[in-house]
């Protein structure tokens, strides 16, 4: 018998960020919920931001999650849109961290390899294996598969060393 | 006879957040106080952006600050590098906004014309003009030189619609 965790993946992102909660015990996986946060593009910048944090915040309250685990976002666009990017993530990393969650944080390969078994795989096939994997879960929109594919990589990894590695280390 | 408000400048950084407080009362300056955030590089970015937060909202709670400014920061390097400043200005953004202060947004230049009077100036001139200003302050970084800067221009536009203006419109 297994303890069981549940873990809070995230996708961040200005305009959405994806939620996906998944409970963890043993090598079995429960879909609990998953959901995106939105923001209103006509707001200025920080209020933007509170909305992610405090949806996040509404978020944590609710489901209890024990740990949390965000994607290393690659961004091969222009420095602008990485720091409009980078902001979003900021508020996504913070709100677990300051709810008392550990937070860790998975390349892009890692949790495709996770989740369908190679590094490269496009889109659709993750968010095909994730329907696979989670029976339970409607899934409406790409952030919230994205982020219940962290989630899952992160049920795989947890107490390995791969997971909290330190700080942000682009490639 | 004027109310004073008093404005709270900020220079995100991940390793250090310049901050600085400057009293405004009609066209007079006066100098409360200015420091830096530091964090160690060695702890995971989650826990970084946290002492950000933290560093910010016992700032806040000290000084009650009226109003808040950030300057957009101009990023020319690579996007790896933009991301993870935007975490950290996002984090810089957030914890006024979240203590229901207004966060106001100046482009570089214009905080450079409001100190200076032209958009062009050096960093050192800045510097020099910024403790011409605000003849108490100490000014150990300058990270908190730009900090007041910035609050500087804040105290010029405040009530104009220069101030905030809605979003990030990166040039």
């Amino acid at each position: 018998m297994h303890n069981s965790v549940r873990l809070l993946g995230l996708d961040p992102g200005l305009q959405h960020t994806g939620w996906g909660l998944v409970e963890s015990a043993g090598s079995r996986l429960r879909h609990l919920g998953d959901g995106v946060i939105s923001t209103d593009a006509d707001q200025p910048l920080a209020e933007r931001l509170s909305v992610i944090y405090r949806g996040l915040v509404a978020l944590i309250a609710q489901w209890q999650p024990d740990e949390a685990a965000v994607e290393h976002t690659y961004v091969n666009k222009n420095p602008g849109a990485a720091l409009k990017l980078g902001q979003a993530r900021g508020v996504v990393l913070l709100a677990p961290a300051l709810a008392g969650l550990r937070v860790a944080e998975y390349q892009a390969m890692e949790v495709k390899r996770a989740v369908v078994g190679t590094g490269h795989a496009e889109k659709p096939q993750v968010e095909a294996m994730v329907r696979r994997l989670l029976p339970g879960a409607t899934i409406r929109r790409a952030d919230a598969a994205d982020a219940l594919a962290v989630a899952i990589c992160h049920a795989h990894h947890r107490g390995t060393k791969l997971a909290y590695a330190k700080g942000y280390a682009p490639a």
